[in-house]
């Protein structure tokens, strides 16, 4: 069974509208330029998008083309190949869809995703500009009490060295500390020969979340001079960030064959699911063109959609102006100065019955019913 | 070989994006809510949506899904199913991608639409405020010296009730007109034994374009009630819609499966197809539901986007803000002011090397760039 969105039952759609819109107010006013990329993919031949979307979630290809999966991909592809000559860094905005496939059904779902993309500006301010964009982002549209947590993927990356492992331990061990699975943990660490300081250091990861003092306590966990240089990273970037609602958690490492510098996720009361992603991906962009440094966001569009029911409407007045149908003519010349003054107003030619008016208004939220020859004598009150 | 979508390298992304804002602010202007119907639909099952897009170009299903081809066949049927205690007349806009496959190539196409359904209100009003809405839209993106050309299915329909032919023939004819091919329509309504006074006034149709004194002409090519009564209507619409944009076309005859009444088409100066389409269709709603009258537009988003090359961006001023990253929390609170302000503001932590500054801020059309010290003592002249 096919299901389009599964969260279009649980919203209005004017609260998705309204998430959409708001956000892309907040990327313009940081001078993000929003661009759009294609729906339709040529399927990335090297597997390059595989890299953010695991092949069994990406949409199957029909003959040449394939659904859009991810916006970061498709952005930087576009970035490396297409805007070689201009200036970094480069600042990019979206507001769509993708299409994710379940493994469990197999059937295509729908994602609506809002973010942005920096391109060309290294670490530590680059990051801690995207992390204020999405605390602000979170704010604007009343995700008050969401949490940024964020990790470093080379802290992890630099700890796992030392032991040596395959990666698809290497993964494991990931997976298991991103979803706080000790005891599994422990015993894929021991089973693959870990031991000692080593073992405490990474199982210690689970236990790394909170404010600066965070930073502190890693240190003592390794002497290792990359995972020394990580911590002043994002020690850096978290006195930089400053916002009440960015806390650090070295427990937030999925995806690091993606994610090279920080990466974070929010998390909102009452959403299951993190309602916002994002990090540093230095590696992306030379698989397309030249090495440059990236940091960049989403903001899951349908789970923030239900946190904005208690939101004002950013919607202008709105008024239902009633007229006989042979004064049609001057209707339409009171409505075009009314809605030029800033307010939206419907026609009705006295299609309603009058009996029904108050109903019509009611349903669509309509703030006042307006008679022409009030309409016509000025602004009315 | 697959285009993804096959104007994107004649216009910039910004372009679409300010068509479809523009389009998007006159819809809710006129009180026109928007909704997002999913792009993954369930297959009609009794082809219901090909009475809008015809097999051969509609998307090709994967499983229990397929891309959405259409706007309005996703919003009648959610009104006719969903909305069905809401009180009349209903009022939807879209913005959005529909695909459609091109029957040579084989390949998928994206095609960008933002347009209005009004439902539940008769004609001849609502046909004229879908008009009046279609020519302020086409105005606010620039569209300057458009025409919009109305027919009216039910003038040809009874025109050709009257030949009694089959339903193969009838729609030949019809595409024959809509083409203005003479000859070969002479030799079709011979080949189907239609003469005298009927195949003039079918071929008449061909010269019937022009103002209210088309509808003096087009009567005097026949005497039925039904015809003449389509003339009535059509002549009241055209009064009321009252626009220079806007003109009387009988030869608008494609698509009268799905057309009831009016049937329009707009045309912009150096754009080879219709940049508007749209038209009244009451018997769409009965297929999922009760009858209902409808009318409604769609805009062309791609081609309309080759026309506002010359508008005035509508984005807010935007400048540079330079600043040591040592100060980057004065910059932060900085910022915020003069983007509530309604400023947009770029970070520069002093990134951008300063020799470099004057290219950057060209290539991004950046108005000022705005030191730190300066910001903060206030707004800046």
């Amino acid at each position: 069974m096919t299901t389009p969105n599964r969260w279009i039952g649980a919203c209005r759609t004017s609260s998705i509208t309204m998430v959409m819109d708001r956000l892309r107010s907040v990327f313009a006013s940081w001078m993000y330029t929003e661009v759009s990329p294609s729906l339709l993919e040529a399927p990335d031949g090297e597997g390059r998008s595989a890299l953010l979307i695991p092949a069994d979630r990406a949409p199957t290809r029909e003959g040449n083309t394939q659904l859009r999966s991810d916006f970061t991909a498709a952005i930087a592809r576009s970035i490396a190949l297409s805007e070689r000559g201009t200036p970094r860094p480069v600042r990019r905005s979206y507001a769509g869809t993708v299409f994710r496939r379940s493994p469990r059904s197999d059937s295509l779902t729908e994602v609506r995703q809002a973010g942005v993309e920096l391109v060309g500006a290294p670490s530590p301010a680059a990051d801690a500009e995207i992390l204020c964009l999405a605390a602000e982002g979170l704010d604007a549209i009343g995700a008050t009490g969401a949490e940024i947590h964020i990790g470093h993927a080379g802290f992890v990356r630099a700890l796992l060295r030392a032991a040596d492992l395959p990666s698809e331990v290497e993964s494991q061990i990931c997976n298991q500390i991103a979803r706080h699975e000790r005891t599994a943990l422990e015993s894929t660490l021991t089973a693959a020969g870990v031991s000692g300081e080593l073992m405490a250091a990474i199982v210690g990861l689970l236990d790394l979340a909170g404010n600066a003092s965070v930073i502190r306590r890693a240190r003592a966990l390794t002497d290792d001079p990359v995972c020394r240089a990580t911590l002043d990273e994002l020690e850096e970037i978290f006195r930089l960030a400053d916002s009440p609602a960015v806390m650090i958690d070295l427990s937030e490492v999925r995806d690091l064959t993606y994610y090279t510098g920080i990466r974070f996720e929010a998390f909102a009361p009452g959403i299951g699911c993190p309602v916002l992603r994002g990090g540093r991906y230095d590696g992306l962009l030379g698989l397309y063109g030249d090495p440059e440094p990236a940091v960049g966001c989403a903001f899951e569009v349908e789970p923030l959609s239900l946190l904005c029911a208690n939101l004002d409407s950013d919607a202008p007045s709105s008024m239902l102006l009633r007229f006989p149908v042979d004064r049609w003519a001057e209707a339409q010349t009171a409505a075009r100065r009314l809605r030029a003054a800033g307010s939206r107003v419907a026609l009705d030619p006295e299609v309603i019955p009058s009996e029904e008016v108050s109903d019509y208004v009611a349903a669509n939220g309509i703030d006042e019913v307006e008679l022409l020859d009030r309409a016509l004598t000025g602004r009315p009150s």
